[in-house]
């Protein structure tokens, strides 16, 4: 199981699936390299579903059709299709997106509303739908519960991720093992020809649609939200978490103390996922696991740890393991934070290189070699005004990325 | 004298400084390149003048002191260093920059708050205080009021600027041949071994330093806030305009409506002087002129402008010569103004290839022919919501930008 190349894809032997839930991914043909391009998740029972999706005001059509469609008690299934977008693409998209819909639920034998879909891939071109429904159709033959179709389901909404990206994990709440299976796609945030973020969560506990949608929109602010390959938000980002409840069948819903220890469980989780993000950020070497901590509030730190991981010097000087702290330190002053330099200070990789205002003397190139040693690059700011702390996760600028954003295909 | 790659550096033979002026431009050994770091400006007479500073929270020690003196009827003249950014330099950096000011005030025979001081390169190094003191000793001897002598100024402020930046204006009011001379620097925002952003203008025209100060914040507003080479607002940032009124010796201060017209004389003079940043961005190949025509308003269209031009994917379709209208369109839709994406349009080079929300049939070779023929490379994005418009100068994002700002220096 342990063919992929990401730092993060460790699938335990044992792990175990949440129960309630069917997956397959398959080819269709929308891809031109032939790659899977498909995704199916079938639920065996009505579930509870929510998702968070992007804040871009420019959104495609399957987009839309999740909005509305959850929070719901009722989910029946997820379908995916990479290498379209079915965005920019006005009435016929949405047309599209909910024949995709409607298609699914006459095989589930549910409500067309019951089923949720995504799509990632080239912006403002239609969908081939003829390929999508024979796949729709083919997906149903191979639909499976195993650890092996879940991959499968995950490898089929890559677009141009170096690998697939998953994550499980479990927790044991009143006396039952709940379980978590996590998948996401995104290397570049959009555009033409490739990326935007997908991600699907599963689990088999309790949980009723409004706590699926509250839990998801806090561990949302708290892992994808704090990634930064570009900048540039997408008009496909969405993000799904499907609760079957089939851990412990018959189970009551989570007590909110239980819930509370869920929500943790499943921001860790997203975590993962979200340093997989980065980690395969298009053309990244390596990313800053960035900690702003000493801020006046919570708020203020998420917004200077945003603004230092989004600059493109910040982000050059890490790709070449350049312990840049000016850059650092001046990203941080021009963003609308309460700053004062007198009182701020600065680590990377544990080494400290400005204090309260002051550099240091340092070892550059100490420094710069742990750099270069970790795919995770801890730095530390220290803001001096309060208890205000915010974790960010950024890949670095490289030559690659801007080579692979330029060349321009007929 | 037209000796810069400069496309925008056409000193015209028979141009003439502004009276009441002297300027010159020498080396003084902060740079280790031997280049020219030392830059002066004198004032025959007390002049009115305004300075427009860096809104980054952390600011260099010489941006504290122009905040400070400015805006005054009374400055005497302008010495700036290249090299050193003397910023993240606590107390001694303001004790350096005050003694600069002091010294050239003591040369002048003036009070020393009525001397101004820039300076723009590395971060949190001391200023070698003895040789800017030599420096300072020598500019002295090489005062002059020549076409060269500006020059030779402006040559001064450079720091990776592949070339010098200056422009020159006239303008009749009353009668009178009022002129214009602006020198500028910057090419990346900021970091050590780089950049900032650096301006003067000198004119002769009669106006009080309150007028200085207001047709100041106007005139950056629409050009030096209307750039992006990489979105990193520097610690140095100053842009000073100096009047000395000689322009006609004994005229009376301008009418309201001489003043209106010199501030567009003026803003078209600053847009000159932006349009040569964004072309000698690091690395850049060519930048975009960015049109947003028709938003709720002109924050809204400035917003919009701002947010496409910052787009790392956007700039790096443009190194590319890719049409690549989805980032463009995308990029609007994350921001925060009303944007609808059924009333949107857009044109690159003249070309219509996104009208109302659909995408139109295009020749992608024609138009990417187009964009690589030209320096600057005119998009026009219609919100079609209201008038709000704005205009936006950004350079292209580049494998030399990345290269150059990624290289590790011990």
């Amino acid at each position: 199981l342990n063919e992929s190349k990401n730092p993060f894809d460790n699938v335990p032997d044992n792990v175990r699936m949440p129960a309630g839930f069917r997956f397959t991914g398959i080819k269709c043909g929308i891809k031109a390299s032939g790659k899977p391009d498909l995704s199916l998740v079938v639920c065996d029972q009505p579930v509870s579903a929510a998702a968070v999706t992007t804040r871009n005001k420019v959104v495609a059509a399957p987009v839309i059709l999740c909005r509305e469609r959850t929070p719901s008690a009722t989910i029946r299934g997820v379908v995916t299709v990479s290498g379209n977008a079915n965005a920019c693409t006005g009435e016929r998209g949405a047309q599209d997106a909910a024949a995709m819909a409607q298609q699914v639920a006459e095989k589930i034998g549910c409500n067309p509303t019951d089923v949720l879909v995504m799509s990632t891939g080239v912006i403002g071109k239609f969908l081939p739908m003829p390929k999508v429904q024979a796949g729709i159709h083919q997906a149903f033959e191979s639909l499976g519960s195993e650890t092996t179709d879940f991959l499968a389901a995950a490898e089929a909404i890559r677009t141009t991720d170096a690998y697939r990206k998953v994550t499980f994990n479990e927790i044991e709440l009143d006396g039952t093992t709940y379980r978590i299976a996590g998948m996401c796609k995104g290397a570049g945030m959009i555009a033409p020809n490739m990326a935007t973020f997908l991600s699907v969560f599963l689990t088999d506990a309790p949980l009723e649609a409004d706590a699926v949608a509250a839990m998801l929109k806090k561990v949302v602010k708290l892992s994808f939200n704090r990634c930064s390959v570009d900048g540039h938000t997408s008009t496909n980002d969405t993000c799904l978490l499907l609760a079957s409840g089939l851990g412990r069948p018959g189970a009551k819903k989570l007590s909110s103390a239980a819930t509370e220890k869920f929500t943790e469980a499943m921001t860790e989780t997203a975590i993962n996922l979200a340093k997989c993000l980065v980690a395969d950020g298009e053309g990244a070497i390596h990313y800053m696991a960035l900690e702003v901590i000493g801020a006046a509030n919570d708020d203020e730190a998420e917004l200077v740890a945003k603004t230092v991981a989004a600059s493109p010097l910040v982000k050059s000087a890490l790709s070449g393991n350049d312990p840049n702290w000016g850059r650092i330190v001046s990203a941080a002053g021009y963003c609308d934070a309460t700053i004062e330099p007198a009182v701020m200070s600065l680590k990377i990789c544990g080494i400290e290189i400005y204090r309260d205002g002051t550099p240091l003397e340092f070892d550059a190139k100490t420094v710069s070699n742990a750099m270069k040693a970790q795919v995770e690059v801890p730095i530390e700011l220290r803001i001096g005004r309060g208890s205000g702390k915010a974790t960010y996760w950024a890949s670095d600028l490289t030559v690659d990325y801007v080579k692979f954003n330029s060349e321009y295909t007929t």
